[in-house]
């Protein structure tokens, strides 16, 4: 067992437990160690020739004080702080806000940290959501703090509501206020919001080169909401660089993220294209959401490296643990043996709760009196687990001692680490988006843009409903 | 083009559109017309015979007025609603208040109806979140009404926490407080929920008999929270019987449940495992939730009518517009043909957001500049859907008019016959969840519980942590 405070457990894909048709055989896993083995050495090289960006995140000292004079300037200022941002300018600031913060933050003012603000994170256009929200906020705009996250500014969604923030936040508050009431994480040199930015002279922090929004939790894009939310950002990174280092072992046996990316590889090529992760915390939920998309985005790709079309990605899809037991554990247990399982389990939960004693008339629930809340949700994990393996269906265990920053600094860093080596074993790029492109063309020529009024013409016969075929 | 809110577009799955090899053809369309056809007759003497009780429940006047009564007795009273509940007590309660009440609808007093509480739904049992909401609730609890929902009250996770907030009732309410503060909604006649309910005096509402958890959203179990919190719930069983009448009519090309579950069934039949629900709303979100149970459990099952081992069901996959373009989409279009996707779309928001004027030195955002947020939204949906068209993936959407309680009934019973019709054309039985039982058992062995003892040896090896796969 490595050293930390998040490990992976794999007895249960092997073929000793769940059999030879679906389980791994020591040879083979011999097999897969050779081969990860070598990609392992490859990333490492990689790495060592400054093309893994993403990997010197947590080492990087300027961003972290940047980060931290900035989130000084607004604690016990404002009473809200807004992510306006989408994708990984939004899915990593709210997972770690849901595992590092109670439950009740956002409506509990004594569970949040002296001085900390609310937090809110809009990740879409719709306008009853965000019109909802701006009644409420609309006579507390001198109390809110709005963070717009945009590598370019150029992202449909964000420049929309920044937009929308923009003329209220002038109407209400006047030019002055206005730019005081906005801090912009951003390209550093150029691009849309960089020229906004350096205008108006908003409060700035820096989006890194060469990180993609998938891989950039770990820069001020994902740091700068926690830090003002009173997460432990120093915790976090020293997890992630603990982590960091037993990922770059070469001898695969000792390294979590080669066996954990083998171990998936080998599933989706042996027939099993789904892959689920289940969390038995609730804190953890939203890690699986930015797990999907690092996951989705980086090896969900037509073309291999040789540029053969291969059309290859395993299909992530998050679950709960006990919530989805009574909703999709029918079929993972009784549907096509498809999917290699993620557990997520926390050995120590930050706290407990003893269920209280059973009323007279129910004698059959007293095996739940005086017991630990905390036992019962590790219990309903191994009972899933037991009645899956009985089924024959591979799973895997993501074990936390216990959920602070030091330990989501792990994680993190295990599944960054895990994907670029399922990209080295997939043979694919796993750090381009390639296909988003289309669509964010496609919103651009229905808006009317100029210059896309061909592609809106193509478009037209998608627009234009054939009522022949709606019922 | 049937009458209603919610209607069924089809176009682009269809082989003019995405070719052949992944297209429907018109002929291919009459052969699954001819077949489910028979399966909406089928169904229809099923329920002329009394089998398909969930078919009734829009047309129980008496759930509506007991629902009602109750409800009465709370508004104005009570600051806090808590539903305890899990599975198919729960996922409709939440798809409920997230599609119909605002976004701020918990935090913000002013956009709640008059005399409406909060909602919390407790579907899970993590001591750290049950902790965080009874840190806030404590003092407020004579404010805060509880209602526990269990057909049985066996349920480990709905059982254990009820057993926690009643002896916190218990010791700050005294007894008289404690009966005052919960209502059951559980079995009319026996079981242990019953038992306590008679026993301490609850007010009660009825779990419906012959109605599975994931189909009961549209009895007291989905309903009372539903009506508290202001919904429409007239509206809502009115559109459920609506589309209850379209989803009767025996010409398959005018019945939108056949002919969505003869396309379900069809792709999955093809090779396609996967179905991907994504809609363009915030507040249809947790619709897909919804969906997901029902899908789940009611399709995923290991042998169909005939006893035969046949190990089938698609698997639900929830995410949401714009939010997943920019972590799902590049896998949807690169990623294996192996998804059919249903989008969700709403012709008429309720409100609208003009977007904002550009700063001078941003005149490339100038496309956006003045546009209807509405109409952003739906643009990316077309867009989305044009570029997965493009890479020949089937596409299915449902159109809302707009999101209102009678469109939401319309779409619930609209789902729910098409799963039964799916369940006849896969021919399995749509409406038990065998696989559930042996989690509950082994959760049961393992918490201790007298007569499960021989479970609990056969479980210890999973528990049971090897060091050896532990890195």
């Amino acid at each position: 067992m490595g050293q930390g405070r998040v490990h992976l457990y794999y007895k249960n894909v092997m073929s000793n437990v769940i059999g030879v048709k679906h389980g791994i055989g020591h040879s083979q896993l011999d097999e897969l160690a050779d081969q990860a083995g070598k990609e392992i050495v490859d990333l490492n090289n990689l790495r060592k020739a400054g093309q893994m960006p993403y990997r010197d995140l947590p080492f990087n000292k300027t961003y972290i004080s940047q980060v931290k004079q900035v989130a000084e300037t607004i604690k016990g200022k404002y009473e809200n702080f807004v992510v306006l941002g989408i994708g990984g300018s939004a899915l990593g600031n709210i997972a770690l806000q849901t595992a590092l913060n109670p439950y009740m933050y956002n409506i509990d003012e004594k569970q949040r940290g002296d001085g900390c603000p609310r937090l809110f994170v809009f990740d879409n256009v719709d306008p009853m959501q965000v019109g909802s929200f701006l009644d409420w906020a609309g006579d507390k705009l001198d109390k809110t703090m709005f963070n717009v996250i945009s590598k370019s500014g150029r992202t449909a969604e964000t420049a929309s509501q920044f937009l929308v923030v923009r003329e209220m936040l002038l109407e209400k508050l006047g030019a002055d206020g206005y730019a005081k009431n906005v801090i912009a994480t951003t390209d550093a040199n150029g691009g849309t919001m960089r020229t906004i930015t350096n205008d108006a002279g908003f409060v700035d922090l820096e989006v890194p080169d060469g990180v993609g929004g998938r891989w950039s939790v770990l820069s001020p894009v994902g740091l700068l909401s926690a830090a003002v939310c009173g997460i432990d950002i120093d915790g976090l990174l020293e997890g992630a660089r603990s982590m960091d280092e037993r990922c770059s072992n070469t001898d695969f046996y000792k390294n979590p993220a080669a066996i954990n990316a083998a171990i998936n590889w080998n599933y989706y090529m042996a027939g099993k294209p789904i892959s689920v992760m289940m969390p038995y915390s609730y804190h953890l939920k939203d890690m699986s959401d930015w797990y999907c998309q690092l996951w989705a985005e980086s090896l969900g790709k037509s073309e291999d490296l040789s540029g053969n079309k291969r059309f290859i990605g395993p299909t992530p899809v998050k679950a709960l643990g006990t919530t989805d037991q009574h909703s999709q554990v029918q079929l993972y247990r009784e549907g096509p043996n498809d999917k290699l399982f993620t557990f997520l389990q926390v050995k120590e939960f930050g706290r407990d709760i003893t269920i209280g004693g059973t009323p007279d008339c129910a004698p059959e629930l007293g095996y739940l009196a005086g017991a630990s809340m905390a036992k019962l949700m590790n219990s309903e994990k191994a009972a899933t687990e037991y009645a899956l393996l009985k089924d024959k269906r591979p799973c895997l265990t993501v074990m936390f001692d216990r959920i602070d920053a030091h330990a989501i600094g792990e994680f993190i860093c295990l599944f960054e680490v895990t994907t670029s080596l399922a990209g080295l074993l997939f043979a694919i790029n796993a750090y381009d988006q390639p296909a988003v492109e289309l669509g964010k063309e496609a919103t651009f020529a229905l808006m009317g843009r100029e210059g896309f009024e061909d592609l809106a013409e193509k478009i037209a016969p998608v627009t234009e409903i054939d009522d022949d075929y709606l019922v």
